[in-house]
């Protein structure tokens, strides 16, 4: 399927308009535009030509009406800690940096949902809460903005038991790509009223507008929350204590395993003494006794797997540092091997085939002479590789692309999917034709239909 | 917005060619083609011009195939329990019958899914799956199929603890408008590969496409199921117990709200003999320990709110009866006044908004002088209206429709949907862009990207 070349319209004309109304809202230094080009990952900058700050829901529909006329793409920017290069500007035009958008603007407590701009992180977010005994529970590691991780359907270390940002949306107040501004729903909790077009915007990574406002639940902070570690003899033991953790239904809240060769990584970088060895990082949310019960139930599975006693965090301090080692596992593995990159993927399968799909992807990275640990979501399914690759090393660099090949389409031959959270990008872009076949035509109709020039966020999800 | 003439073909020429192809899975008899025209509610039957029985996919396919070909309207058949005149051939045109297509086709017990055909329903399905120590939750009273509840977003009683079908659809096969076949995802939990196709299909109501194969989630039957209903001094008592349950975050698996003048018809009509007041009746699922600690929390909470004991059903078959109860308030309430017609609607609002959005209804039904049980799914904040009107009485009929159109507005004003479960159909067609405003302009636009033709269960949801 061949990229359709796209003409845009020069960006000057658009740009002097946009400095007319919004003056140093705009910014055109190319140290500020070489930073909007880039997120977190191995993909090169792809710099816009200007960087606008609007400071709420009407200056977007304008910023996008003056794009629209002179039919300029428009590229929205949170935090940029994505991983496959969504926010490079691959045909130029204007990115939106949503940063300073980050208010909260309504909580309702009684209803258990929020409503906030799409600036905010999600540590600002709970950092905003706390007082009021609510959580937002969706953690994809990095302090990402509400915002973006709507567009980019996150997920991470909580979803097992609380779900994907996919569940925990309920509205959103989007900037369609000819300044329209909408609302996709109610804060009620379910509705039967016509097409679900909040679930359509979560997950189109600004392809299809831009996210100015989200609704999102809100959870009770549990009476008891308490973590674990526990090792195993080997990958394929912790993986079958958690399918059957699973199947068994115990809710734990967060079910994460770790490699030994990330193990090693995460002592050497945060200075840890974790045993080095196959590895799952473990919470329970609950009352006092619910969360002693389901604890006790899964170690009972632990054991029949061979693996270890369950190590306590004995406070929430001590919980924390735990969970900031998990979540730096890639500045670890950079740690690692200073001089090279990291290339962080992921892949989601059927639980079922979990066991088997990280043992064969391991055995295939040493067959392949990289070095790429492991670590995931893996109650759902859900694995990370994070390839250290020194990309000047042509032999290495087409190793690790072979290698990433075969790991994602074993994934989809065992009826998984190609990203379980990271997202399409321009990097995933042959995987989901891959994956979906016809249904990536779906997908394209829906797209010119909504964007008819093109012009949000283009080449990334699919080509049009 | 004015309905646009939509012209169609006639349907004569599809229909022969659709005998030629397919024989005796036509039928043209006015008896057959007059029940296809109609659901379970008051509107009257719209006949379709004949009805076609196929046997899979590929045979759906055909039969759109030749509909498309000749622009004829193709309208998707199930069991006919929908409420809001879904299936009537408001344009004639071809009526799909699912039921025949009704296996399960897998189930991945270790997975904890199952991939159906449309035509089986609920009941069918948690009977096939008994052995396996599997259940499906989702139960919204009637039997109804599950293609039909897939393309309705069906919910019901257990939503509250599981979701609803856009929470436990995990994937669909879906025949397009122009025949062709697309798969909108795979079974993995979670995904962030491009855009929510099977949640844009959820709650289509047959307007995008015929669903042909869907993927659910399932649940291990709970170790412990306890059911008890509980009294109160008035819906309030009973709507503030359910409001703290919720923001408790009490796991309850069903917490159903019955008004008193239901009370009194579910005696009548299903023997039973409960107390004649406002009621919940509930249910908990977990753990033999953690079900009696649910059970306990929440009492506390009732008594709290004036709330009597919980009476206990001892086994499965007296909660069995009691459920059962429970489903058939549509059939009581019709036995109320056996020459009325039943008028069966439902609002959904934020929950900290449904003891004053029940209350404030219950007063405009007594000042509308007019017979309206109340029974809800209130622990998401979604309540029924079950009027029960002689429509013959054009007096009557009229406080019926303002009590209805006053109880929308009311829900819409305070945060809420025109419905949380029984959908658009043609019923709610103006409430839906009461709600919506703008957005229904995006949805046209998305009916008709994927149905340029307008064939899709035309005048359904929206008018094009």
């Amino acid at each position: 399927m061949a990229q359709q070349a796209y003409e845009y319209g020069p960006s000057q004309a658009a740009i002097d308009q946009l400095v007319t109304r919004f003056g140093d809202q705009v910014s055109l230094s190319s140290s500020v535009r070489e930073r909007f080009g880039k997120d977190e990952s191995f993909h090169p900058s792809v710099p816009p030509d200007a960087v606008v700050t609007p400071n709420s829901t009407e200056e977007v529909s304008e910023i996008v009406t003056i794009c629209a006329h002179h039919h300029v793409p428009v590229i929205p920017y949170g935090t940029g800690t994505a991983l496959e290069g969504h926010v490079g500007a691959l045909y130029g035009g204007v990115c939106i940096n949503m940063m300073e958008m980050n208010q909260v603007l309504e909580v309702h407590a009684e209803d258990l949902d929020v409503v906030v701009q799409p600036g905010i992180t999600r540590k600002q977010l709970n950092e905003y809460l706390r007082d009021s005994g609510l959580f937002f529970p969706i953690d994809p590691g990095a302090d990402a903005s509400i915002g973006g991780m709507t567009a980019c359907r996150a997920s991470g270390t909580n979803a097992v038991r609380y779900g994907t940002m996919r569940e925990n949306v309920l509205a959103l107040t989007v900037v369609l790509a000819d300044g329209r501004i909408i609302r996709t729903s109610r804060r009620s909790r379910k509705s039967a009223a016509g097409y679900d077009l909040t679930r359509l915007f979560v997950g189109s990574e600004g392809t299809l507008g831009v996210i100015t406002e989200i609704t999102l639940r809100l959870y009770g902070i549990p009476e008891a929350i308490t973590s674990a570690v526990c090792t195993f003899p080997d990958v394929e033991s912790a993986v079958n204590t958690v399918i059957m953790t699973i199947q068994y239904g115990i809710p734990v809240a967060r079910i994460e395993l770790v490699d030994e060769t990330q193990m090693e990584a995460i002592n050497n970088y945060s200075k840890t003494d974790f045993e080095v060895a196959p590895t799952l990082f473990l919470e329970f949310h609950g009352t006092e006794a619910y969360a002693v019960e389901q604890a006790e139930s899964l170690a009972e599975i632990a054991a029949e797997f061979g693996g270890g006693d369950f190590k306590w965090t004995a406070n929430a301090e001590e919980r924390n540092r735990l969970w900031q080692a998990r979540h730096d596992v890639a500045y670890a593995c950079k740690a690692m091997r200073p001089q090279a990159q990291i290339w962080a993927t992921d892949v989601c399968v059927p639980i079922s085939r979990l066991a088997e799909c990280i043992t064969e992807t391991q055995a295939d990275i040493k067959a392949s002479r990289l070095l790429a640990p492991i670590a995931g979501h893996v109650g759902d399914g859900n694995f990370h590789l994070c390839l250290i690759v020194d990309q000047d090393d042509t032999d290495e660099q087409a190793r690790a692309e072979a290698l990433h090949e075969r790991m994602v389409m074993r994934a989809l031959a065992m009826g998984g999917t190609c990203t379980g959270e990271h997202g399409i990008g321009y990097g995933k872009i042959d995987f989901l034709v891959a994956e979906h076949g016809e249904a990536v035509s779906v997908m394209r109709t829906l797209k010119l239909a909504l964007d008819p020039g093109n012009i949000m966020n283009p080449g990334k999800i699919l080509r049009v």
